[in-house]
């Protein structure tokens, strides 16, 4: 393993092993803070990060637990997101409306997984691998509520910028449709409000018919 | 409840009254990603923010929690971590080596607290607050641990800035030791690679004797 962020100042030789691992890559994971996404903030004119927008993705499981169509477990669902996105730190975010990028993005996102987890104890890194592997999945209600989650945060500050990323060229309202339904897996409430906010954008011209 | 953010562009109509409510509160706290720490990143030349340090909390319980040393809930421990700066928002952040401001600190947060979860609806407004006020009370197990994670985040970021914050004028290392103290309420195997962390940058000179 090189170039990791610790080594640019390593820690005190004395601290044990296992926590060495696990603090090394708890500094490492910081540059989660630098990955751009393409939703710009509702709050600052300024692109959000990975970081924030993960933060925000695990208030909203708590906060909107209770639109879950199953029942789920809310602090396994806040793990999966917390996690969700770590792999873009060496992966790079991959625009939702991309389609050439999205193309290499699990092959790009499974070597990401393979080195970032590797930098924890092998037991840690292998629980971490699971949850990101289970997000990915969408087989649980967890990982369902998860991404609903993940689709409906950038909605809602496309929402707040009057059009946003909807606004990417040859995207149409019926393409942003088409790429968040997957908030129904999750939840038709969640998914019902949603689609409010998508047809009154279109109507007022902030998405393309 | 007037000048919030989401009155710049109010929701669709159509969205459902107690859904409305919670996704005004989503957006609200948007805000929180441009409360400025006084803490350094590792990973930019720059200071962090409050939502980016809150995600990178509740990384570090989810993966430090085997060092507590009583038996935690990690999920709910997540939740403090992920709701404990919120009221930042409208009160400010206090940094820890400010004494001026820390004494109206409680008044501040108080009166924020009130306004912020006001907004959601009143059974959800009163266990987010029950979530901060655990937090805060420090009573819990998960609340120690939280605090722990809360004080041990920073001192590795000021660890990868060779000093950051430790630099702060008039702060010596015996108060960046006794500030960093509640990390060992939380768990006695942290603290003590913290005081090696701490001791490690006074010997060379990035924290004051
Ligand atoms: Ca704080």
């Amino acid at each position: 393993m090189t170039d990791l962020l610790a080594d640019q100042n390593p820690l005190p030789s004395g601290v044990d092993s296992r926590l060495r691992d696990h603090l090394t890559f708890l500094i490492e994971v910081d540059q989660l803070k630098t990955v751009l996404r393409a939703s710009p903030l509702a709050a600052a004119d300024r692109r959000e990060n990975d970081a924030e927008h993960s933060w925000h993705l695990a208030l909203m499981v708590m906060t909107l637990a209770e639109y879950a169509d199953e029942p789920i477990d809310v602090g396994h669902t806040m793990k999966l997101v917390v996690v969700h996105d770590l792999i873009e730190i060496y992966a790079g975010d991959t625009p939702i409306y991309d389609t050439e990028l999205a193309a290499s993005q699990q092959e790009r996102e499974e070597a990401a997984a393979d080195r970032l987890f590797g930098i924890l104890p092998e037991d840690a890194g292998r629980e971490m691998r699971a949850l990101w592997d289970e997000f990915e999945a969408r087989v649980t209600p967890e990982a369902r509520f998860a991404k609903a989650m993940d689709r409906l945060q950038p909605l809602l500050l496309n929402w707040m910028a009057k059009g946003g990323t909807w606004r990417t060229p040859g995207v149409t309202a019926d393409d942003v449709r088409a790429r968040k339904a997957v908030i129904g897996e999750g939840s038709e409430k969640l998914w019902k409000a949603a689609l409010q906010l998508i047809d009154e954008g279109e109507r007022r011209g902030w998405a393309r018919s």
